[in-house]
């Protein structure tokens, strides 16, 4: 196994522009404010999907890239290079059945000697993998009989789960309507929480389950969990075990979707994120390439709910992004450090001075505050932490350095790859 | 009062063409279903608010039209010619301060001797009409006695209402923020949670207090209750007589608006409707005028529960347009006749067929049973019934034949209006 | 070859009832009138693209359905299906190369048997057909030889073109990047004007070509024809032969699609269509399904342009829908019947009345003329027509009692059908 | 005249911070690149609307704060302020009739003892100033006789920006219509093209004419120049003195508002900017206040375009928001310095490296070369460019540090002003 063995190559250049860049942060903050924030930050990590190690794909095509990972185990060991690289990506979450393991307790054994563990698992009853089909919905059908299958297929990867050491259960439904008339709209949500609940009573007492808004794609009328608002109400049927997961692109134009996150925290049913950004649609683009200070606004509500306590657990965080163009591991460097920054940015709001303002209705002084924290080139913050976890100051350049894809491409061969120039 | 003389000018075409276009229906329905449908329809009615009578404006400008109301008094005289009409305008819902009465029993009166009565009153906290200003916020503001100021406000106004005779409160909340920031998004919900728990607590037993969500204008950023979900969150907290409101134009672009309705249904929370159309945003346009499918879906779906005795009380019907460049009263003539024809293309829809495809998936055949109700041309329908109360088969032409604006144009002279030729 | 023999299966009891709502139009028109606006419907078509008469999908998913064709040949049938039973249906549009046939000439006698002729052809580089990839970009390509590459494909989509007789070329580019920084904005619009001039001047003197805006999908941060204004700036400078086309479901939320066909007209470049509806994106939904409305007033653009003569030529109608849930043909069936009512409708706009309150800027009346159009129930019109020419009152009807589906599925076995019930 | 008297109130802390923070910038670029942005940075300006010193409001309403300029000398004052504090204000941009001074020879005298000059005078044919109304339109109106009062109302704006020195016309149009049908399409847009040639007429040689466009509000159906491809159709016709002007919150949602100034840029048309951000439609907010990256992406363009000689002249640019809740002289400070940062940013761009990336694909690294000029916190050298200038390096504890709002608030009575705690 030769992926743990990547080298972090940081050039000279670089650690002098660290050192020089980090100075600056000795500079301005006080040690033991400095010292605080990157231990908060060291803290921080987030789970890559199993899908998310292959290149991604529209209804138009899929341009594959070279070098592909063409199974559960291939696919870990792009993860461990991304855990090597950042420090913050210990967690795999698996997709059943596109990468069920035929032997769970050898997949296990072999994450952990990748330092790898599992994060939610996640089922799929948006596409024809049982006998009977998933057409017109899963949990929301109107024949109980395939209801049943799509909470069997629940309950299924719940034990998949359970062998992997998973404790939490991700359900994104593809259920919905096209055409105005096509489905009942109150009684497909209503079988949906039936079925919910059969799933929810066989959940492990130490278990969650997410239920994942989104508002149309791949139906294109109405959605049986169309917005938080739906997400909520079944949520708060199912009991303390079932919360809300936001995924970045699952909204409709202008939602403010960091006020979607005060009012779960609130209502305390927030359970976490799929990150990604979108500009239009379910995007699935990299998280922060379109609306980076949406994304720190985000990570500003969970740093203060955390600070006054509203949040109870912290919230699975979870990458989600489709890699069309970009090789997916580089992506998912980008990411990391992305995501790394944007926390490292909420983490420098000055909450008193924020609070003082808000307060007082200075919205100039407390748009300030937060805006100063967002300015702030953070990106050696990230860096030192990283360095400090032994891993790379820049995560991008040693993964280009070491060859890694050009190794995986000569032991991974594929047959559809077309190269863009000759 | 020359008001309730107004005269039906139905011309001997416009009864032809009715004759015809009714025996078509008579050849279509069954007797018994016609005369049900036609029963349903004729107890239909809608409440027209104390501000849709004067021309509305924008930011930009306001272009007033001659003859328009200058007080409580002459807009009730105007709202009673739109019922005199259509038969189904019997209530005024008054919006205080703006037509705050001074003697609240000669204004009862003067509404019985119109055949009027009176809907839900409407506060006003985004105004400064008070002493401190809602500049930053009411019934959500940091300070505790500009909060207390906003509630005691809406006690005033249920005083007024119960005086009136009315039986309910709709709150819409200009709260929110303009910037990232400026507001502590959870804190400022719980205050508005809490004022509104003041408010419910003194009021009547028998009222219903409405919630009203709006993502944005004229806070630009976030609202307070940008949406059903919020606003659900609102009404659970506050109990059983508080129920979420839904203006039709208050969503975010691409919203499926009939799909909210059916979950507030299901969720026991329907409280009722401020009608009108948009395009962009809150544009308050004639009902039915820009998404005339979407109005009738929306029937359709409060037919369904009805049908299935989902929907336990009537839900609360009003109309809310700005009447920037039509006449008013012919506005309101328009949209009520609008109300009546969905509403009659929801009651033609075949429950039993709909039902039978939705639950064979024959998604086809299901949306065409929808559509054909709604291809269906109801307007005889719409005229039959408001020609049996004594109303015009053409709304619209028996107010101009009957020179009701030129004689008001005499009553009430303006300073303000500019001809649009000489 | 059965296809043709397909038979008209109106029931007794529809038949009746098209006699009774035809006679209501016969009471509510001039004959003079109801035969002109008869006329013009009849001589109404509409292209089929080769790729409608399969099961569609999305990026999560395709549920095949029965029956349906494997190849060019078996495509035509069913469009001569759609043809006998509408009669407004006689054109098929190729996509190449996921339909090029290997011999055109026998393709084209195979057409000209079953009554059907060839629209516009399709080039493809969105996907990887060639040597070199399109992952990113193709006319728009930073390499010179990936240009040439799509050049020389859109070269040999006219050759097929030419062999089977059609006279157009329809070009739509998935072009466009994902990240902001991919792709240099202007340049990459630069080389895809440079590239389209290299097919105009190859282009058969009789041919017009079409370009196609969309915003987004599959690229997700830029598009290099991202809209009617980018469009127009290509045919403009790729001359006469060169038109825009407008793809319904190509815009961005909330636009007035009625309002480009307006202003494409205006600038003498509306080249024609692509009929679909959606409420998201490009959900390629049946085309009049969620915005009956907006279809209605398309045509009112194009009805209005055709009386005062802005029209030179009559835009180019073709279907471009997903048929995901619905049975292709039947929603084929469904569509025109849809465009043959909407047409209908704007053919009954009283232009004299309207142009009238229009000049006097009478908002309200101009309004009701176009409703009064709209309101009408048109249905026994678009049957009245396809009666005439031999084709069905009913089509979905006869064509679920021909029993025709069923027969093909028996014909066409495919492996991946799942049953939806058991 | 105290205005300019307004003292620079760094304080020693904020001195020493800003040398810490530009020595970093020091370290990191070599002295002649620091020097030639800085240079660049030293060029820009911005032109400030007279309308922006007053409180704005919505059509809900509007809350005065303190010390409102009452008139344009006072408004004149107020910018001399902003200019004063920043470096960056030098010109006003007069509202005609708003602004309209009696004696233009006085005003420029004024405005010339203040350091100002004036940017493109605003015409105003969205209200009623004039005998005729505007309320169905003004350069688009079916009576020719309104056409005449709006072309002369735009001849007048000309004549008065003559006398203050001004060299250009914007041309903004409450003009559309609110219902379909009320309006007809092309040819109210012909009309308008036909007053417009009437203006451009009289136009002197020296000056340019912008031409905005806007898909909503006032006019909530269809505007007459929608976006900027009717813009573009306007200026195309309109000969080589008419251009587009950019007004960032004029998009529909999800616009690419950065591709629409590469395409405009690209068809040499590109006039100039009205800055401020948005989320939901034309919000006026501060600019950069939502979408900061946006904001540095439009500046990409720019930068861009003036480094390969795109861009023949510069663009105009001012600010155009509607400042409700923040002090206007504070909002602008800020405003001026998010534009100076955006721009820095853009500069700091490594064309050449983008380039490289751009050419090869290499879709991430053109992206991370972008998102390092963003991430970068350039703060300090807007501050330095300021303190060069003799400006301020934090404009707005300087301002809030000389009392001037204090000392307005005194000289500057209002009746209407409510405070917001006792």
């Amino acid at each position: 196994m030769s992926t743990t063995s990547i080298q972090i190559h940081d050039s000279i250049e670089s650690a002098n522009e660290h050192e020089r860049d980090f100075a600056h942060w000795q500079d301005k903050l006080p040690e033991a404010e400095l010292e605080s924030l990157l231990a908060s930050l060291d803290a921080f990590s987030v789970a890559v999907p199993s899908w998310a190690l292959a290149t991604g794909g529209t209804r138009f095509g899929r341009f594959p890239g070279p070098g592909e990972p063409r199974n559960v185990y291939e696919k870990m060991e792009d993860v461990a290079v991304v855990h090597r690289l950042t420090g913050a990506a210990p967690r795999v979450s698996l997709h059943i059945p596109w990468d069920e393991p035929e032997d769970c307790g050898a997949v296990r054994e072999f994450a952990s000697n990748l330092g790898l563990g599992f994060d939610a698992v996640n089922s799929n009853t948006f596409q024809d993998n049982d006998i009977l089909s998933y057409k017109y919905g899963s949990l929301c059908h109107t024949d109980p009989v395939v209801r049943m299958q799509a909470v069997e297929h629940n309950l299924h990867v719940i034990g998949v789960g359970e062998e992997l050491g998973s404790e939490s259960l991700t359900i994104w439904l593809g259920d919905g309507s096209n055409f105005p008339g096509q489905m009942h709209l109150r009684r497909s949500f209503e079988w949906t929480l039936r079925s919910m609940e059969a799933i929810v009573e066989q959940l492990p007492a130490s278990w969650r389950l997410f239920t994942e808004h989104k508002p149309f794609e791949p139906a294109f009328y109405a959605t049986v969990v169309q917005d938080w608002g739906s997400s909520l109400l079944l949520c708060q049927a199912l009991g303390p075990q079932a919360e809300c997961l936001v995924d970045l692109g699952h909204h409709l134009p202008n939602t403010n979707v960091e006020l979607i996150v005060a009012r779960l925290i609130g209502a305390g049913k927030l359970g976490g994120f799929h990150f990604n950004d979108s500009m239009y649609g379910d995007d699935d683009l990299t998280t922060g390439s379109i609306h980076p200070y949406q994304l720190f606004l985000i990570f500003n509500e969970l740093v203060d709910a955390t600070c006054d306590g509203a949040l109870a657990a912290e919230p699975a965080y979870m990458i989600d992004q489709s890699h069309n163009l970009k090789d997916p591991i580089e992506a998912l460097l980008q990411t990391v450090d992305m995501l790394q920054c944007a926390y490292a940015q909420a983490l420098l709001v000055d909450r008193e001075a924020l609070n003082h303002y808000q307060q007082g209705n200075d919205a100039l002084m407390a748009e300030r505050t937060l805006q100063g924290a967002f300015r702030s080139d953070v990106r050696a913050l990230a860096a030192e932490v990283r360095r400090r976890k032994g891993g790379a100051l820049d995560p991008l350049s040693s993964f280009r350095d070491s060859g890694y894809r050009l190794l995986k491409t000569a032991e991974r061969p594929t047959a559809d790859y077309h190269p863009t120039s000759l």
